[in-house]
């Protein structure tokens, strides 16, 4: 992939040679806590957004099992929780599958159900496989069907399970610890003993369960979406319908993202997801911007093309899209869609002005597998 | 009803007895374009919000015929839209049903269509009868049906017309003509011809299909909903569901109001629409505030009390409850819910800090019938 | 003045000829509670905004005297307060000065004060002369100079008075009275003696007295500004030094909007003010824009035209330009500024989404005078 | 300094003994780019915000010998900007001064002047020493004096100087570089020779020089304040008229924000800044929250007491306060005031909604010095 090539040999870049003096001058700066900026800068102040992370592909084969046999491991009491986090191979200091965002897959069985916590940090989940899973949030219980999203945002008490008739259920994970520990700012608590459960079972979902409609006497201050599930029986639906009339997006195809229904902003202040929709021969073209994403296949199959590299999934795999890496998805079928959910940190790239993003434009926008 | 008694004669009112020397002042106050504000202060000071209009039914068994009759004795291209509108007896002035709110009830025969204009003032409209009616907006053409609720915006071009092999269509037109002419503000433009569809057919409700969903690239600055119409056949599902969860408002019973999927607020700048659902059984209390409200029945029957009178509607009738006006709603019926729709200025009434309430407290919050 | 002609024989616009059938029609209709709208339509839905005010002038010199003596004639007690209101010609039904807006000339003479009192109308105060006068505003004492503003906005309590060593103080209120009674929103509420001051004297303008500072733990959840008093003292150093930097806007001058410096948003939600100053020798152009305005010049003279007449002003005069009025204002100096102060009905027009601009070309974008 | 000590051995936490079945089972993880949670979980799950720097001091007597001797050891064009970087101890690996602040001390020689060129990472400015020193920002070139606080927000094109006829000039820089690079969206551009000056000199600062007063016709869609600098001139005395009416802050004395005057907000996207006065004889008590803090004192001499340490500082000396950590600031004169400084990333630790505070009880709100 070709990149634009920057010379720090130019006026407004630090250009500095060493001398005997100099190094006597940066010595004694030091003993002060202190440095001279020449020496860092070209370093700091890089020509274009620098990613931390690669690219990766999690095989949900090759891991299902492996999540599965935790639960025989580890008891949920000794556990916490019986989670297999990925985690990407330039960011294993700070536990994160890219960038900040942390990700993980949960297996909970028939019966078994977790005690209640909350942390500064916010989580997602999107559900892989099971029935019968539920999640508590802040004394809503809400019951979770494959490939629904749900959200536990920042500091509400949250617990789960499987009731006893269910079947094992597994789900993705995601959340932004390493960002909110990065900030300093995370913190964590056990509720003791279970949530009660102040209202009836689904009462998130069903109370804003309208398109466009909001009760009318609603009394919401917080800052994330009072909608908690997103049902797959619903967002699926849309996607289909959106497509009769908007035109396929080059980059995405058709491309919905999960709101606030009362503010339309992201569902919580730090991370946003989406789900979106290849339609059959889609063969997206290659652009990149800031932000981290983790995707997951929740429907069909097909391939997408990062940094020059190709990662073929299929439903149920996992992989991510590091900040400024070049990217493409492709659809496998040409007579199925498939779709892609994903979440992102784009809440704060966006939120503290960071954005930025390019379209490719050589070899008619798609990249040369290297 | 009883009401609180105030008396003008206490300090900090006017209380100045007239004086042949005050009286030549006021005239020579009168010659200068002036006045002496104790002589109008009590009055333009009320100590309560003071109506200017008077509850009103409209029996639509009365009015059918004539609606339809309209459609014999004129033509749209002589009458611009046939419209029979709905006024009350203290505002036959401005062409108001209640308030500063017009409304109008019109009828389209299969085939017709009328031409596009525009105008400063926003417009609703809420489907009673007929099929394959349509409204453009904006270049959308959009398919209405029983109960839908479309909006045509502060200065959209716009223009309805029934399909050749539809049923003839009726609904209820809702505007705030007189409003916007006393803020001295309304303007009028006529298309010149029909407008180009933009965009597939049903666009904008497709798009917006999703519970909680937004298109991920969304570019939409205006002040009001890109989602033109709430369509029946998904607004009393979600009725049922927020009523399966949800404690029954003593006032209004579920009660959902239409929003900007973008911002959750008001549909439009000035007005404002919800739908209500009332259990079987429902014996509504009685409340008032600010602000204007135009109803339809869309379901089912009952009676509502303003101000001591008692209302009986059925499916189609229209009521209005003037500012301030003490109201109670009842479902008539034991084994079948109502739900009555409605249009409010609201979003004058809230967006300029004007909005009061007070709740009935004697007799059990029920008003006793004069 | 040229006006575009506007014809209601065309498409789009209702072109009904009475038959004996239709009048019976109507007849029937009227019974009802309704009528056709194609009777009213051309009326209610006017080309282009419609004013139902005359522009006006009330000089200073005619009025002073009058304003003095009702503080002979009545008494605080009596009186409530001694103000002599300013009428238009065109809408003395309503008690107002233009539009909606209600304006008047309040006297106070030393040692004298009002009880407390508060309504859902919003008021404001332009000081024209006296010296320790203070306005008491929700429990914050603050005193008053020549030129200053102060808000006293919707349901705050308030009352004023002038110390005993102090001089008569005259000054301009403007208030929203006809637009909120016209709502059917107004109330009114007298304070049982007089407020206990909360707060030390002049606590909102020394607490907010920095350009683009605020109190770092500032709790205010307060429509309205919390900045009560804009200093004259402040407002014409500011007017030079924006002088020095800016471009003359050809309509205006320099042209300040009184602000809430906690959202940059009008100072109340009904109305806000501004003040303008036109350099020495600046001959203004015609515009003409929906909103109703009232001006008290504020120092030097000139001279303004409003659609097509000639007003000529100084000093302390008060004049209204109706909406949708050509307008252009002229320092009659050439060696002076001269400043306008004025406050309007803007929030209400731009929020509503109601506001609109025309811009005079002819004639060099001056007015021809009739 | 007594803190809440937490046990991991409860319910809820991970609680795993490792066994060579389990030890075999991370290993295979492992080599699929994954892990168990349990294994990371209680480390990066802290049960409290945890800060990764630690308080420092810099003292203006030791650094500004050092300062000053950069700008005869290497010239603008070999180093673009001659700056002492201070650096954290623990916080080398990213140069930051605290958390993800950076900051740095600035000289230029009267006569000398940079390059213009651009960042993601946003920029301000705190006057040290010198006269006719300036930036140009954007095309507007403002004048700076001592204790005057300057921004150049995200992506705005800069450049700084000194006037032929000045006194060399000392500036603190700060910058959220640090922040930026981690989330991976910093940039960098130079731009082409010097900027044109677009608007007269001191543009911003004139144009928005009144308290509460907003340019009429004000256009403004950029996410930061129009206003670039906050002149001491006119700080100070507002610290004082705030001194006047307000109660001392027990934390902070007189805590004014700069802010945005068009929206009340943070100054810029991801950094805030504000000034206190720490009126005489003040004992400042002691809390922590969330957020990272530079500090500059502008005016006398004091001491806070960071984390049970006291560092002494006076006139042109900086410190830090890291996220969490217990301060408190004392003024060490009875007879004059003291005026902090500082700038933060609160934007950055409000927006993403992890602000937090705790106030120290014990020992009447005072640490015990360790």
């Amino acid at each position: 992939m070709e990149e634009q090539h920057y010379s720090d040999d130019v006026y407004g870049r630090a250009r500095v040679n060493d001398t005997p003096e100099l190094e006597a001058y940066y010595k004694e700066l030091e003993t002060l806590g202190a440095g001279a900026l020449w020496t860092v800068a070209n370093d700091i102040e890089p020509w274009e957004p620098r990613p931390n992370s690669v690219p990766m592909l999690w095989k949900y084969d090759d891991l299902r099992a492996l999540v599965l046999k935790s639960s025989e491991l580890v008891t949920p009491e000794q556990a916490g929780r019986r989670v297999v986090y990925l985690v990407n191979d330039k960011r294993k200091d700070v536990s994160a599958a890219v960038g900040w965002l942390y990700t993980g897959i949960q297996v909970t069985r028939p019966g078994e159900s977790t005690s209640a916590h909350r942390h500064r940090a916010s989580a997602l989940r999107f559900i892989m496989e099971g029935s019968k899973g539920y999640t508590v949030v802040d004394g809503n219980k809400i019951m979770l069907e494959v490939n629904d999203f749900v959200i536990t945002p920042n500091s509400t008490w949250h617990e789960h399970g499987v009731e006893a008739d269910g079947q094992t259920c597994i789900w993705q994970d995601g959340l932004d610890i390493p960002l909110v520990n990065a900030l300093e700012a995370n913190d964590y608590a056990v509720f003791d003993g279970k949530q009660p459960l102040d209202v009836p079972l689904n009462y998130s979902p069903k109370t804003y369960s309208g398109v466009g409609l909001i009760p009318a006497d609603v009394q919401w201050d917080k800052p994330y979406s009072p909608l908690f599930k997103y049902s797959w029986s619903k967002v699926y639906p849309a996607l289909l319908e959106a497509l009769e009339v908007n035109p396929i997006d080059p980059f995405d195809g058709i491309h919905l993202r999960y709101s606030n229904p009362l503010t339309g902003g992201h569902v919580m202040q730090t991370m946003s997801a989406s789900m979106q929709l290849l339609p059959k021969g889609f063969k997206g073209k290659a652009h990149k911007h800031t932000g981290s994403f983790v995707y997951q296949c929740a429907k069909g199959s097909g391939y997408s093309i990062i940094n020059g590299k190709r990662f073929d999934w299929k439903e149920r795999d996992i992989f991510c899209v590091p900040s400024w890496a070049w990217h493409e998805h492709h659809n496998a079928s040409e007579t199925e869609d498939a779709c892609l959910f994903h979440f992102n940190d784009l809440p704060v790239i966006e939120g503290l002005g960071l954005y930025q993003d390019r379209i490719l434009t050589e070899n008619n926008g798609h990249q040369i597998i290297s």
